[in-house]
């Protein structure tokens, strides 16, 4: 089971760590992780993803609550959510081949950010499907590098 | 100064925990950190931007070199990169600021990823300046929801 968790706390020292230690310390394995300072510059958001039971899920959203700098913590497992993610990869190109990249990165409204004799980077947006499967196609060509931010997400309401 | 530090790692458990204690115990705060797979599906890359004295994140990088599940690490400080952000925010409207709203989305490339009678929900991209000035320019209808994915970068080589 999937879950996204959206974690807003107070941007003190060590906060980042004693979060990670609970997901870990439960064997709880991260597939996705960000932070970074919302519109109060005095608060961070955090969004994890991770997989797993529902149980153990439950137990560690508790745990979050009880933590010291902790201000909210949302569980976006039911809620009606928007869900974004941006990869930047780099993708090994010929002078046969760019023109296929580039036309498939039209296809996907992505965007070439670099181009070098033998490689495009693209930055790519969207929801977790999207991604995965630009990310396939570009497979075929060939991928030397490649980083992606993780998930972040918003309620609708 | 200002610094931007991609981390590859083995995907074990307890890797992001004793990377960011590495951080929190010498003092040293991270502005923004974001985790997730590579290409690689046994390896994950973390980038991290933090500010501080050079002589101290020489420490840090030395430290971080020497733990176990890292593969490398980059520091972005000197060399040629490119590096992009992804934001999600909610934006306050009502029937005469939405067009206005919409016009700074467009000029900004930015793209409305959710409508609700009195907000509309913004997925904008790109490097930290043209970030801080598009939030900028939202917080004078009043933001009231701010998620950010933290700095990805790639070198251009």
């Amino acid at each position: 089971m999937r879950h996204t968790i959206s974690v807003l706390v107070e941007n003190k020292f060590g906060v980042l760590t004693r979060i990670a230690g609970l997901f870990s310390g439960r064997g709880y394995n991260i597939d996705t992780l960000n932070v970074a300072p919302t519109q109060d510059p005095k608060a961070s958001r955090m969004t994890i993803v991770t997989r797993g039971d529902d149980a153990t899920l439950e137990q560690i959203v508790k745990q979050l609550n009880k933590l010291v700098n902790v201000l909210d913590v949302q569980d976006f497992r039911d809620g009606e959510y928007v869900d974004r993610e941006l990869v930047l990869l780099k993708v090994a190109v010929d002078s046969r081949t760019r023109s296929e990249v580039m036309q498939i990165t039209d296809i996907f409204r992505a965007k070439i950010v670099d181009v070098q004799p033998k490689s495009l980077t693209i930055e790519v947006t969207g929801a977790g499907d999207k991604i995965g499967k630009f990310i396939d196609l570009m497979k075929t060509f060939g991928v030397t590098d490649l980083t992606r931010t993780g998930t972040v997400a918003m309620p609708r309401k």
